[in-house]
């Protein structure tokens, strides 16, 4: 999404350790128009995969998660953080490493959002090494859910989860694909 | 507004401890078509208020905020709850008291986001102690930017937070407001 690309390099900055910042527009401030645009997107290629919920892991895709599941008429479902471990007979849950916070915690949906006739869309705003959508994949199957696929605004390619999941056979959509990421540059690939 | 009176009727419980679990449409899970509604209606009740910018806290507000802020054609600002103290030089900051988790956190957003000639709107799902709404009032008035009001879907008037802030001066707007609530009823009063 060439949008996406240009508002990436107009207002995006690097950080030590390989943190891509887009505070401006994804995460801290939301430009919802913008972002209406990206919900647009992901529908477009999603439209005839009959989703019937969109799945995302809370707190920083949830804007997205919420304009793709307007786009394409469906509920979109909120994994929880730092879920309570005496839930467990109510949800479905995944341990998950943050790559931002260096942590693990365990996430968690409950039971009753989730259904073995769902047709799930995962979707988030940054896809890294993958560990939260392999902690979504897992709690989907748990589920006995169908996975239609995974759409994330941004995929830093160079940290290989992306490509992992697709050799497992998982449709991963990366509405921009970053390259490399350095201080001073930050180049695109294309699909 | 009756549509989500009618919602909370049919979809929502009463949990002990004064909790109004709306997982179904607001908070696990999200009725994407149905919030845009609340959006709109949010947009209606300030649209000649000149907001530049909605504000919430995360996690559970960012959907009705997104939606709030597209009707309204601004960008919308997300708190962060846990900062890191370190950062107390580029945020503006405050303690926040939990009533559903019953503890107390730093939240805070970053200066970079909150200027002085903004007109903001606080938007956020629920509304009972009134403590997330007071700890972003003063990061508002630190800034020096202008608190336009404040929109929440859900006023647990009973709880007393929503009175407290309307003596102080503030524009509160509850789309639905609760006089009382017990395990098997559960009230609403109009302003």
């Amino acid at each position: 999404m060439k949008a996406l690309e240009d508002k990436i390099l107009s207002e995006g900055t690097v950080l030590p350790g390989g943190i891509l910042k887009v505070g401006s527009f994804l995460n801290q401030q939301l430009d919802v128009q913008f972002l209406r645009e990206v919900g647009e997107e992901i529908a477009r290629l999603f439209r005839s995969d009959n989703v019937t919920k969109v799945m995302t892991l809370e707190a920083s895709g949830i804007a997205i998660a919420t304009l793709a599941a307007l786009s394409l008429g469906v509920p979109a479902v909120i994994v929880k953080k730092h879920a309570s471990s005496n839930q467990s007979k109510e949800v479905y849950s995944a341990e998950i490493a943050s790559f931002t916070h260096q942590n693990t915690y365990t996430a968690a949906v409950a039971k009753e959002y989730l259904h073995a006739t769902d047709r799930i869309l995962i979707v988030d705003d940054f896809l890294a090494c993958g560990n939260a959508i392999r902690g979504m994949k897992k709690m989907i199957s748990d589920a006995g859910a169908t996975l239609v696929g995974c759409a994330v605004a941004i995929e830093k390619k160079f940290q290989g989860g992306g490509d992992e999941l697709r050799a497992e056979g998982l449709r991963v959509e990366s509405l921009a694909m970053v390259e490399s990421m350095t201080d001073d540059s930050l180049t695109f690939t294309h699909a």
